[in-house]
């Protein structure tokens, strides 16, 4: 049985204002609340159809005390999706860390305000193994749901820290590289083995205050007449040749 | 003045059935109608704020007879979205091309579903100027009011051909790559100066019904644990590639 209590408090954690306050965030979703359970985060609580409960109660074994055995119109009414599927989890936010790793390359999000996008790029981030991720603090929040759901388990695995960009990239030793319409020619550039690349929104592009730290821009070439490219495809096209996957 | 009748119209263009039924959809906002204006697109009806319609008179010259002013509460009963912004257009759906240009790169699109996607892919196609789309029925509507959001003014240059992709590719000269986690790694490929990207969803990947014509499989490698990337983000970076802009 769900309380009503238990209801207003999963559906006040749609609210960033709520979620600070309790210091929680909701992960639904078969696919990510497994990933859930191979992450170092704490789970508060976990909803689940008896039939999912049952089929993962291998990867349950440590968090048995927080399963609660939901009804399909239980879980409909602590979802915020109108076809909730099996799970939906109640997570700690994690402390951020106090620095990224020294090592290797760091993407930095300089307002990007779409949930869909903030979630495909740590997603995108994950998938190449940068080291981690600053946030400007005008960033949509890591935590929002739409943002859990299109990050899928990356949210879990790269390290990110939301502060000011200006003092974090002045502090960092890392070359800083830009996204930016007016750079250099992608195929003209080459990265060196650790850095930053910049990302700005779509409509905004990079802040102007950026423009001290920042020592290179690149500018993906295309031949067609779509004004730009979305954020996260030209962060995953720059990162792979940064990076040498491609 | 806007009629209950249009109010009942423009809602239902939300639907396929609808849109297929009086063969029409909507385009939103103040970006995509321009765009809209300077496309070859047949516009049925446009409706904006007086002071939009002002400010882009010189762009409505040849449009001036579908233009309604309307305030502001009547394009909130139009609109979709909750927040709506000054301009909406109902739009002839324009007949698809009977062939796709033979020279240059096309895009094949195998079930991707969700519209956000679709259009992104849309968007990044025109951005490297593939020659045309081929999309498998079970693709995203191209016409659904996310996709027309999300590919911007792109929807309205590339062309597009919805088709069955096993008889299109098998009787296409160009040879036909892949998007695949078990190809090759990009780096080892080499690609032709024409041919077919085909990509299939995240989750279901490509229809094995394709084998037979897949001549060449790429990978993208990665380095961290994310399952898959965000099947635009993996377009963007394999045309990037094949059309030598990287």
């Amino acid at each position: 049985m769900v309380s009503r209590t238990q209801v207003q408090w999963v559906q006040s954690l749609k609210q960033k204002k709520f979620r600070q306050r309790y210091g929680m965030f909701v992960a639904a979703g078969d696919k990510v609340v497994r990933e859930l359970l191979l992450s170092s985060l704490t789970i508060e609580r976990i909803f689940a159809l008896e039939s999912w409960l049952e089929q993962h109660r291998e990867l349950l074994r440590d968090v048995e005390e927080c399963c609660q055995p939901v009804s399909e119109s239980e879980l409909k009414k602590l979802s915020f999706q109108e076809m909730p599927n099996a799970v939906l989890a109640v997570v700690i936010i994690p402390a951020e860390p106090a620095r990224l790793p020294k090592e290797g390359w760091i993407l930095a999000l300089d307002g990007i305000r779409d949930p869909g996008n903030m979630g495909t790029l740590l997603r995108t981030a994950d998938w190449f193994g940068v080291a981690g991720i600053y946030a400007s603090p005008d960033c949509a929040d890591r935590y929002n749901p739409k943002v859990v759901q299109s990050a899928m388990g990356s949210l879990f695995r790269v390290p990110c820290i939301t502060a000011e960009l200006l003092p974090v990239l002045s502090g960092d030793q890392r070359p800083v590289y830009g996204a930016d319409s007016r750079g250099q020619d992608l195929r003209e550039l080459i990265f060196t083995e650790r850095g930053i690349l910049v990302i700005g929104s779509e409509s905004h592009g990079l802040s102007s205050q950026l423009e001290e730290v920042l020592k290179h821009r690149c500018k993906i070439t295309g031949r067609g007449d779509a004004e730009s490219l979305n954020a996260s495809v030209a962060a995953g096209i720059i990162l792979a040749k940064a990076m040498g996957f491609i």
